[in-house]
């Protein structure tokens, strides 16, 4: 399902993905009971900055910091509105 | 009605919309009495700065961080003055 | 009458208006006995900085942020001595 | 009487003016006891920065910040070292 | 063994040395129980940012400092993810 | 005496003097028991940074802000390094 | 003896000076139990960066703040990878 929104400037939009799968690497993110989902979906990009285009893809799996993003529901379904610069690596 | 207001260089004028309101592509915002409105209609813009234009225009629908902007009462209506960056995303 | 006063790079004077005042645009700035006005004339301007030339003008209305500017007193009346980057918007 | 010294960069050397003098433009500074005057010609200007020539020249009247510049004593009057960017306007 | 991670922009992952091994080159780092490792071999890069492209490689072994970068684990072990600027030296 | 030191970029040693002492230029430094002398004489210069020559020489007489400057003895004599920044004039 | 480590951007590996010795320009510093040593010989540098290349060069005695740089054991040694800009002068 395509979401009607579009990040400003450098912001990308993540749909967080559960904690306790395991991707195709294997990776696993361990599941502290105190700690917000690190892994998931983009699923909305901005057009970046003047002096930075995005590195992301709508689609791409990512590894992002804890405390980074604001809260954002859109059908339902819990998002994660960031900056690129909190999104860590590609996975 | 067109306001007779020119926001300065990256600065927006917003009016919130009330939070229970579900948009066309269906976004609902968390109804947080703690909280002010994140959504809303740009009313005004300014003409940006030399290193960036402004991306939004006057009728975009956007969503905006809680503790961004100065309230402005406008004709009996609240607004927000906020700057481009406060804002998330257009939706 | 014109005062013989010239604000330095991006200053700009500015005489507040009496709060309980509306303009023409119907603008009404909510008189909280705490807080100073928020709107003003603008009575003089410095000649901006090298990156950024001034906006405003002699005679423009501004709305500025509560908390900026330095008190002065000139031919026995209240102005406010202001970066223009605290200025809000022209009405 | 032309004082032995040069400022460097963007500094300016100020002799504070006795804060219940009137200017010819009728500026009267508020003589709060607990403020340094806030008044003063300038006697000695550096060169500017590659970035900023000075404004300010040697005989101007100025206005400047209450917490600006570091006190000096020459020839037994005291003085007041401070950047262009403390000087408010020219008077 | 090859790890499908991408950092993204100056970031680097690392996968940290047993801190009492001893390099070629007789490196030691002190073992201070309550530090944790300072050497680590790069398994991962980003692709730099437009101003700064990346010093290090992969299989690059490095000295980091003591307080940089994100945990992750992957495939059952630990690494590091942090940006090069985290990176003292490559030995 | 020639020293056989290079400061370092925009760093400028300067040998301090008494504070007692008065200038040609007729300049008192009011002598604070509690704050270190504020005039010297360039002994070393930097070779500056790529944005910013060197204004100082050596052999100029200097007023310096109090609390720049880092303490050095060289020959048995106590030297001050600092930046030229923290340099206010010459005198 | 070379040492096998490259420090990265504008970082230099520095072997400290006993603190007692004395330069064949008679710098003394100070022995203050409190303090490391501010003294030492310039073992390995880094590449500099894009805006400014590296001034010290291997072999170099310099003179450096108290409180710059992170500490590391190799071969034996002390030693202390620092930022150039931590150096304040070549003695």
């Amino acid at each position: 399902m395509s979401l009607n929104i579009k990040p400003l400037a450098d912001r990308v939009l993540v749909e967080p993905t559960e904690a306790e799968t395991k991707t195709a690497s294997g990776i696993i993110i361990p599941d502290n009971a105190k700690e917000k989902p690190q892994r998931g979906t983009v699923v909305a990009i901005g057009n970046g900055t003047k002096d930075e285009p995005l590195t992301v893809k709508v689609g791409d799996t990512v590894l992002y910091g804890k405390y980074g993003g604001t809260d954002l529901k859109l059908e339902g379904k819990d998002y994660l509105m960031m900056r690129e610069s909190d999104i860590l690596a590609i996975i």
